[in-house]
Parts: structure tokens; sequence; C-alpha cells
């Protein structure tokens, strides 16, 4: 058979490296094409002349669309027969991505897990996006459950790496040259700075975007996600196609503008969880908290751990999980990131 | 509270100037997407070599791609609140905006008057579009009816600016450069040239275009236009998502290369009217009357002053207004522009 | 009447050369709608560091972007008043197209017949794509079937070109410099090199794609493809908006990535039949034959003759045409290249 057929638990071994196919060459076009999809207005990732007043060769192209260029890579390899997307770890965005640039990715094999039922089980890589110069740009840790081929193929011995809950404020990487002593507030569309963030304050961020079939199909293509379970309205016995949760990453971050515009640049991914499935239709509102607050060494600039919730409209302000522990079933995502912000 | 709820009435100051946020470089993905949203084929805006041959640089970016970009950002200072967009007057394209530029916009108050039921006002402002040198690319006055945040606040001083009806043949901009002596016509696309209009004339421009809700959303978000009515299916009580008016300017703008592909380059917007909502599903059409000739000083270059309609589909053939005055119900736009054509 | 009302078959003059309007320069921002509109991988065209170990300058746009963009041309010439596309020949893509290359389009008149019933005939054209050097980067022959604009104009003396079945292998135009002797499999996707296809294997490309009408829609215009029936709901009895035949042939070759992902390079067009009309909401398939092989005088590089088929969800696999002769009414499309790829 010359077509992926994906792999399967059984075919993971740790400490194996898999290089992923397809480098993809970015450029202005996807700029573009990311700020049609999402709105996104972060005025770093918007304007060369705003990114060089920071301190920066010319505006990067927004973080997540590094994320998702890394991302997209894996999936032929990682996730074409999981089961679930179960969580990530230990992520950092470490250099910025210009257009021009060169993104390849390749996931080393951290763990494995045979669940108890015997038909699947969990593999953990640690993934990394790679430049044209061979420069690391974003690794993180994500694990997923995964089909067995055969029900009957021996369970590997049980590897699960630990990882850290939060990536500590003196590992976070600031871009080389970033200065916010000279930020222009007015041009970044708020007046709040780092100071003004209180650790457990919540913001509503208010606006909310109606998801069209189109568009969630135009932007996982972009990232060059090929799960068919996006494109196929064939592939579930309900015809409905599964929105990327990766969308919804994007969705939230660009609502978030509306009160944490200054929280320009994403430094690291802390944890993450696609709480319920979104569809064509639904309508994404977005909330954060101030999870924890750092200074950097870069001049004026200091982090914020933030939680950036995505919920159908109508759920309730600052609600996420029930009395049970689980989440709520409005609620769509729960990310926990670190982003850098003027002090 | 972080979020920004927008300015109301009072808020407003004549000769206050406010500085809209979030500047943008612009690209050849957003020539891209222009052309992949509109039926967009003016010669000068989608080839270099034939912008060269008419002494320009090489091709720059849409004139309305300018005119979305300078009015996206000011819709959170300006239309937040508002509950009408009234009019345009006195615009002028002053420079073409090329891939490679960045935009940012600011805003003049030059009109305050309270409404005689004391909810809301009409605001004045002259907004203009200033480039990464500090040149001016685009300016235009517009005024809108914004709510009063508290109807007890006191009512400013009336000041309503004088503003002409039609920006003067003399008085229009025509770029650096510019020469149609050996404007290519088969190039183009139709052999008609400034001449060959008559003050009178009217043009049906044949095709249509049925409107899909990801195409607008596109569309409004790629300006950074972030006016909830747009996106968010669940702010109005009727569950439908309002189309940006300005997607139905360049939708009129692109169907009238069928009968007016010459009329390469727009100099003026001398008045507008959004005359009825326009939401997905309707199909819209083109047609447009020639108000008025001048020439200009530069080789082969003439104007033409358009009056551009969008009309849906149904509509009766050059059918403006009724009896009462009022615009018919079909009627989307009434744009009054002047453009540039070869002599 | 200012407007474009098409030619009629008695307007096409046997050796009268047509050049087609609106020249275009081509970005990145056109590869990246590409790369969001049709599930497209293949490295060559995705990555400038891979082209470039394959001895191209950089990576080039998509083929089927030239394609494209010199057919969109084509229509408000060819194909405005055609009743049917009837076929293609004796297609070759001559070089490769870049980011900043401007396209023009012109076609050669190679044939007129009436058809018997008098109400229309077939134009038979060679069209050329040339670049801002005047190289020409693809030919084709296609031929349609145009209405008559008067029954009673008399019939032009029938010429029919005698047009070659397939494009021998002797004369397909491999880019200047590729080399395929250090391709990285890996990169690319999978490890199926020239020598690892036999005549008459046929491969399921498995994945598929349901579409959407902002998608054809946003696609059709990227190429400056005006013909209405693609966009305007209201022009055919039933409502349905036809998808060009050209976003069938760009879904099936991306798709076809998945067991063909080294067949890297389109460099002939032999032939090509719009089985079935395609609409919105189709679950799109592919499927491939290898109809033959073909050695090629450059470092490592090998040509396949591919059958490339799209058919909708259900259709029966490699089912092609009924007892009758006639296409299956699941299948969409019948295309039949010539592609290049490492040996």
């Amino acid at each position: 058979m010359k077509t992926n057929p994906g792999r399967f638990f059984e075919d993971y071994r740790v400490g194996e490296v898999i290089r992923h196919a397809v480098p993809r060459t970015l450029s202005g076009g996807e700029r573009a094409l990311y700020h049609a999809l999402y709105p996104a207005r972060h005025a770093l990732y918007s304007s060369d002349a705003f990114a060089r007043a920071c301190g920066l060769p010319a505006s990067p192209l927004d973080d997540l669309i590094a994320f998702h260029t890394v991302f997209g890579k894996t999936v032929p390899d990682i996730s074409l027969n999981a089961v679930a997307n179960l969580g990530y770890a230990e992520g950092r965005w470490l250099a910025p991505v210009y257009p021009g640039d060169t993104i390849r990715s390749e996931s080393e094999v951290i763990g494995v897990k045979e669940n108890s039922n015997g038909q699947s089980g969990n593999v953990y890589v640690r993934t990394r996006g790679l430049n044209q110069h061979g420069e690391a740009v974003l690794e993180y840790v994500r694990w997923v459950m995964v089909r067995k081929r055969r029900v009957e193929a021996p369970a590997p011995p049980a590897v699960v790496p630990e990882l850290r809950k939060v990536v500590a404020a003196q590992d976070l990487v600031v871009p080389q040259g970033l200065d916010f002593s000279a930020y222009d507030f007015a041009l970044a569309g708020e007046r709040h700075r780092w100071g003004d963030y209180e650790i457990g304050e919540t913001i509503d961020h208010v606006d909310g975007v109606t998801i069209e079939e189109a568009e969630h199909m135009l932007a996982t293509r972009l990232w060059q996600n090929t799960a068919k379970v996006h494109f196929d309205a064939t592939f579930r016995p309900d015809g409905r196609r599964l929105i990327y949760g990766g969308h919804v990453i994007s969705l939230a971050r660009a609502l978030s503008f509306n009160g944490l515009a200054n929280a320009q640049m994403l430094v690291a991914l802390n944890a993450g969880a696609h709480a319920n499935p979104c569809f064509a239709g639904d309508t994404v509102r977005a909330w954060s908290e101030v999870l924890d607050k750092a200074e950097t060494a870069a001049p004026g600039v200091g982090a914020l751990r933030l939680r950036l919730v995505a919920a159908k409209a109508g759920a309730a302000p600052f609600a996420l999980k029930g009395a049970d522990g689980k989440y709520l079933p409005e609620v769509l995502l729960d990310l926990d990131v670190w982003a850098l912000i003027p002090r």
C-alpha cells in the first residue's frame, strides 16, 4: 500500500526521533490569512514599524502560526490514529519566526503507556520546530491516546515522563533585542501594563465569533493538518466536521486582545486541554485569569501567566468546571500560557 | 474594567485628535486575499508590469485595501457604539499604498450635534491614513450617530462642519508619475476611454455575486474591523450577522470592472450611503452612472465622477429611490467617487 | 454597450491570436491561499530549502496556480458563452512560476466546427501563458462548445486540428537545473520512488474533502475567473452554483499526495474531462492509475503518466465508466498527466 495508514500505538519506541515531512516556507501570505481567519490585532505582529520600535528586526509571524505550522507536520506521524489529544506541557517559544523562514518539525518519543483495556495507549512526544538555520523556534510536549493496530500486540514497558506543571519564569526565552522601554501604548490599543494586572484577576474578553465550516477548514489546511475528521463530512456518523482544536486556540488568543492587548508575545505553553469539541455554528467567546506574574531581564519586559478559556456563547461567566470536577459542556478550551507584556 | 467599552457621544470634543491603534504592515498576502474575496480585475492593481508601463514603481494595493485598512482602525474609537453610519465626504486618496507599507490612522473630531431625543448625537471626524514615512495616503470625513452613555449628560455646543458635496476636480491628487499615454487597452480588458463616456450615461455591470457568511467575515477581519455585529450571530435578536458596508463597496467596485475596466484608480470619495443592510445569501449586482468628467494635468489621464450603486438581484435596472425620496429596499449602496481613466 | 457580452461561435477565425486581458503578478499570498484552499503538501512547492536541494532557485508556485492563472484570463474571451468545456490536449508546463512573476495569456484559434443543429459549434484554442520576460510557462489546447449569436450566421469551413492523444515522453520539459539525486524522501513524506510504481497500478488516495460555497468561490475569484455560473445563485434555474472544474482538479491533485507524495511536478496535461458537475456539499475523493513510465535526461528524475480521477464519496473504488461507455454519475474528473518523480 502506498498511502500512509498512520502509526499505531505499538509502532512507537521511547527514544526514537521522528523527522516529520513537508517543510514549509512562510510569507506575508500566511500572515494576511491569519488576520482574515482570526480577529488578531496584537501590534507587534501587525506592524514592522511597531516591532522595530520594540527592538525586533521586523514584525514576526504570530506565535500561533509557528505553533500550528509545527503541529500540523506532526499529524501524519503522531495523531492520524489518535483517539484523543490529551495534553500539552513544557511548551516554549524559543525564537520568533519571520516571513521567509522555512519551518520543519521533529518529535522524540519520550513515553508510552498502554491502557488497561489493551485497545490503545498513551504516547508522549517532545516536538521541536526548526528553522532553515537549524535553530529551534518552538518546543513542546504533547500526549495523545493512540489505537493499537492489533489488540494482541504485547504492551511495551510503560514509560511516563515527569513533566513540569508550569514552565518556570527563569526558563522563559525572551527574544533577543526585545525592549519594551519605549512601548507605544496608544498604538498598541490599551494602556494597561504589567503592574496593572493582579494575580487572580479575571477578564471577560467581551467579543464573540460564530464559526463557519469554510473558515476552520481554510485554517486547518493552511497548517497542512490533514486529519480527516476536520474535512470530510462523511467521516463521522453524525455528519459533522470536528473543528481542529488549534483553531479554537487562535480564536481565543485573538479575542483576548480586548483586555490583554499588551500581552504581546506568547513565550510558554504550560498546559492545555480541549475540553469539549467545537463545531461550525458555535459562537466562541473567551475569558482570562491572571495566574502568576514574573519579571524578566529584558528592558521593560514583564511576564504574565494566563489561563485562557474559550467557551460557547451562553456559558456562565468565568465558569470552568462543575461540582464533579469535569469541564462544563460549554467550555471548549482551557489553556495555560506565559505572555510578555510591558512593565 | 480592562476591555474597551468604546466611546459614547459625550466623550467627543471638537478639535481632539484620536490616534487609532494597531498599525498594519501590508503585503502581497492582502492583495491575494483581496482578489479571492472580490472579483477585482483592474490591471493597474493586478500587474507590476502594467503599473510600470503607467509610470508607477510597482502595482499598488487596491485603493479600497487602503480605505478598509484605515477605516478598520477607527472602529474601536469611533463606531463601537454607533447606531448608524450616516455619511462620507471630502474623501481623497493622496498616495498609492504598496506591499511593505505600514499604515496607521488618526481622526480629528470636527463636529458634534446632539439629537433632539437626547439619546444620541452625530459625531463628525476627519480621518487620515498615514504610511511609515508619515505621509498621508488617504483622508475622508465620516459622520456617525453615536449613543450617549448617560441620557442626562449635558449637550455640548452643536458644531456641524460645512462639507463640500463634491471634491472639486482641481483638488484631485494624481499619483506622481502616472502616465496613461502608452496605456495598453487590450491588456486592461476594454477599449473604452475617457472620451467614450458621456455625462448621464448609465452602465449595468451585468455580473452578480451571492455572498456567504465566511467571505464577509474573512474580509472584515482582514481589515481588523471588530464590530461585533459582523461576527457574532447571537448579537442581533434575529440571529443574522450584518455585513460590513465596506464589503459591499468592494464588491460593487470589483463588479464595475465590466464596463469600467479602465476607470483604474479611485482618487476621491465624494459621498456614500449604505442604503439598506446586506446579509449572507444576498446576491449583489452593480450599476454606474457618469456624473461628471474632468481633465487632469497628468499625461493621458482623465477623471470620471461616477455614481456606483449596489443592489440586490431582482432590483429594477437603474432604480435608486422611490417616489418618497427614500432608497428602494433592494438598494444596498449609493457611492459617489472620482476615478482616473485614460483619455 | 460597454460591458463584455463575450464572443459567440461565429466570432472566431482560425489563425487569430487573442491577447487576453489583466496580467497578474503572483506572490507568496497566492501560495498561502492555495495551501488554505487545497490540502496541498508536495514539498517542492512548500519549502524553499527543499526546492534548492532539488536544484531550483526557490520553491515555485504550484503548477496548478500557473494553470488556473493562465486559464482564468481566457474565460472572458473563450468561454463566457460556452455551453460545455469539452477537452484538453497537448498541455505542457514549460517553466516554473515563482513569486514575483507576472503572468499573461494568449490563445490562438486552431479550429472551428459548427454543430449539425446550427445552434453552436466547437472552438479549439491553443493557449499560452507568458511571464514578464515573454517566456512561455505553460501551453495547452482546449476546446469548448460555444453558442452562436445568430442561428442563421453562415457556418465557417470546418477545421479540426489533429491533436496528439498523449504528450510524448521526449517532449516533456524538465525545469532547468532540476536534480533529484539528493532527494530527501523523509522530508517529502513518502519513500516510494519511480521504480516502485508499476504500469497499471491503482492507488486510492483515501482522504476526502467536503466542499463549501465560500471555498470554491474564493478559489475561482483568485484566478480572476469570472464565469457567472460559479458565483451567482440566481443564474441557474435550480439556484445552485456550479463549481469551477479547475477547483476539482486542484482538490484531486492535492489529495493525491497521499500515495504520490513524490510525484512532485506536473509537466504535461495529456487530456482531461470534467465528467459531471460538482456542487457545494459534495465530498470529493481521488484515485490514480499509473498509465506509463519514462526516464528523463535530468539527474535522478523519472516521469510517471498518471490518470487522476476525482469522484464523490460513495463511488465504487476505481470505477470510471459504465457498461454504456459513459462516465459514472459519481465521477467528477478524469485527468491524464505526466509528473516528475525521483528515480
